[in-house]
C-alpha cells in the first residue's frame, strides 16, 4: 500500500527499505538530502517537503513519522495536521512519552485526522530481522495499516495492544526492562572479569548461548561486542539514557510499584557520566569528620587498598 | 563411552536418558528405587549402591555426581574417594560453591582421584534442547571426558573455562545474572498489570519474542506462563532461592564490583517470605512518632490511600 515517512535516520532509513522491498509504495521526506538520495535508491519516492509528500499520496492518507521523540516529533505531527485531512492517519514510530500521544490525538482528532502510536523495537537490525511492533490506536484504524506492520514485523511481531498511547507505553516498559537486563549482564560480566579465573569473557557469552538459561539476544550482543574488544578497552564507561527508563521508574512511582533492578539501571547510567560525584566527596567528608579516616585530594590519583 | 552417574532426580534422570539415548554406557545409582528403574527403563544399568557401581566400571572410570549441593555432595564424593583409585575422575556436575571444589580436589588429589567441576545449566528442557556446561578442571582430564560433555550439550554447548573452581564460578555468576534477569522481567510486568491500558500480558510477551531487544529464554517462558494464567492467580509469590544468588553477591562484595541489580532482585526474594516483616513495623513505628501518622495494627486489613 501507499505510505508517507518522514524521518530518515538510522532506523527511518532501513525502515523504509524493508517496505520498499515487500512491495509498498512509500513517499519519504527528509531534510537531510543525503538521506532522502539513499531512500530513493532503496526504490523510495524522495520529495523536498511536507506539502510535496501529502500531495504525492492518495486518501485517506497514512504518514509514519520516525524523528527523535520531544520537539522534532511534536512539530512534525503539528505540521502534518494542519495538511491533512478527514480519515488519513498519522503514525508516531518514535519513542513518545504516552501522554503526548494522548493529547496529540485529541488535537489531531479536532480535525479528523487519526492518530496511531507504534513503539518500535529492533534496533539497526530491523532491517534484515523484522521490528517487533507494539501499536495503539482505534482498531478499525490499525486494520487499515496491517499491511505496512506485517511487511516491518517479523511473523506474529505485531500486536495493538490497546488505544491511544497504550502502544508507546508498552514500549517504554519494555525499554525499562532492557534497562535492568543490560545491568544484570553487565555486573555479572564485570565480577568475571575480576575474578581470580582468567576467564574468556567472550566465549563464556558464547556458550551461554547454547543451552543456558540466560540465553537471549542481549547475551548475543555481548558475545558479539566481547569478540571484538575482549577488555573493552576502547570504549568508555559513560553510558547515555534517552529518556525511557526515566518515565518508566516515574510510571513506577505513579502506580507505587517497586522497581529496584531499574532504579539500580538507571542510577548506574546516572552516576556513570559524573566526575567525581558530590556524593561520594560527602561519603569521604563525613568519614574523615567522624573517624579520622584518609581521604583523597581532588585531582590525586586515587590509592587502592 | 562409559560413564557412573550418581543421583537420578529431575536434572539427573533426564541427564542419562539424554546420555544412553547418544550410545554411552551408563551405569546409575540413586537411593530412589522408583527413580533408579525409571533409569533402567531408559536403557542405562541401574545398581544397588556406590560399590557395585564402582565394581560395574573398567578404570580409568569417571563417574559424574547429580546430587543437591551441601551435605549430599559432599558425602557422596567423599564416599566414591573411598572407592575410587589412581587416574579415576570424580565430575560434580551439582551447584557446589567453588571453594569446595578446590578443597575436594585437593583431598581426591592425595589419592590420585581427579575432580572436574561441571556447571550445568538447562533446567528440565535440557532433556530435549540440551545443557549448557562450564567445565573446570585439568585439560587433560577434561578432554577424556568430551565425549560425555558433548552428547549432553547442544551444539558448541561445551566450554572448559579454567581450572578446579572455574566451572562452578561461572554457573554461579550466570545464576547470579539469572536473578537479574528474572527480577527485570518481573517488575516490567508488575507495572503493565497494574498500567491503565487493559494489557493482554501474554500477548505482549508473545509479541516481544518477536524481533524485540528483549527477547530471550526466560521471556519465552514468561509468556508461556502468563498463557496458561494470564493473573497468576494460582500461585504464591513466596521465592525461594538456592545460594548461588547469595554466594555472586558475597564474591562481588570479596571483590569490591558494584551488583545492585542482583542485590535488588535477591532482597526481593528474601522479603518475598516474610510476613509483616521487622523493617516495615519499624518504619510504621517510625512514621508514627515524628508525624503521628495513622498505623495499621498487626492482623488488621491492608488499607489502600
Amino acid at each position: 500500500m501507499q505510505l508517507g515517512f518522514v524521518g530518515l535516520g538510522k532506523m527511518g532509513l532501513n525502515m523504509v527499505t524493508r517496505l520498499a522491498r515487500a512491495g509498498h509504495a512509500i513517499v519519504a521526506y527528509d531534510l537531510n538530502a543525503e538521506a532522502l538520495a539513499r531512500a530513493a535508491a532503496a526504490g523510495v519516492t524522495a520529495v523536498d517537503g511536507l506539502d510535496q509528500l501529502v500531495a504525492a499520496l492518495d486518501p485517506p492518507r497514512a504518514v509514519w513519522v520516525m524523528v527523535p521523540a520531544g520537539d522534532a516529533t511534536e512539530s512534525t505531527i503539528a505540521a502534518l495536521g494542519d495538511r491533512l485531512g478527514a480519515d488519513d492517519v498519522v503514525i508516531d514510530g518514535g519513542n513518545t512519552h504516552f501522554p503526548d500521544d494522548l493529547r496529540r490525538a485529541a488535537a489531531l482528532a479536532a480535525r479528523g485526522v487519526h492518530h496511531v502510536d507504534a513503539g518500535t523495537s529492533g534496533g539497526v537490525w530491523g532491517l534484515s530481522d523484522g521490528y517487533c511492533l507494539m501499536v495503539g490506536g482505534p482498531a478499525a484504524v490499525c486494520r487499515r495499516l496491517e499491511p505496512i506492520f506485517h511487511a516491518l514485523a517479523p511473523p506474529d511481531g505485531y500486536l495493538r495492544v490497546g488505544d491511544h498511547g497504550a502502544g508507546h507505553y508498552v514500549k517504554m516498559i519494555h525499554n525499562g526492562i532492557e534497562y535492568g537486563l543490560m545491568q544484570a549482564y553487565a555486573e555479572g560480566f564485570e565480577l568475571m572479569h575480576a575474578s581470580p579465573y582468567d576467564l574468556e569473557l567472550d566465549r563464556v557469552a558464547a556458550v551461554w548461548m547454547r543451552g543456558s538459561v540466560v540465553r537471549s539476544w542481549l547475551l548475543e550482543l555481548t558475545a558479539r561486542a566481547l569478540a571484538t574488544d575482549p577488555g573493552l578497552e576502547a570504549l568508555s564507561g559513560r553510558v547515555d539514557d534517552s529518556g525511557e527508563g526515566r518515565w518508566t521508574l516515574e510510571e513506577a512511582i505513579d502506580r507505587a510499584v517497586p522497581m529496584p533492578a531499574l532504579a539500580a539501571a538507571l542510577f548506574t547510567r546516572f552516576r556513570s557520566r559524573a566526575d567525581n560525584p558530590f556524593a561520594e566527596r560527602l561519603l569521604a567528608a563525613l568519614r574523615q569528620q567522624f573517624g579520622g579516616h584518609a581521604v583523597t585530594a581532588a585531582g590525586d590519583p586515587p590509592v587502592r587498598p
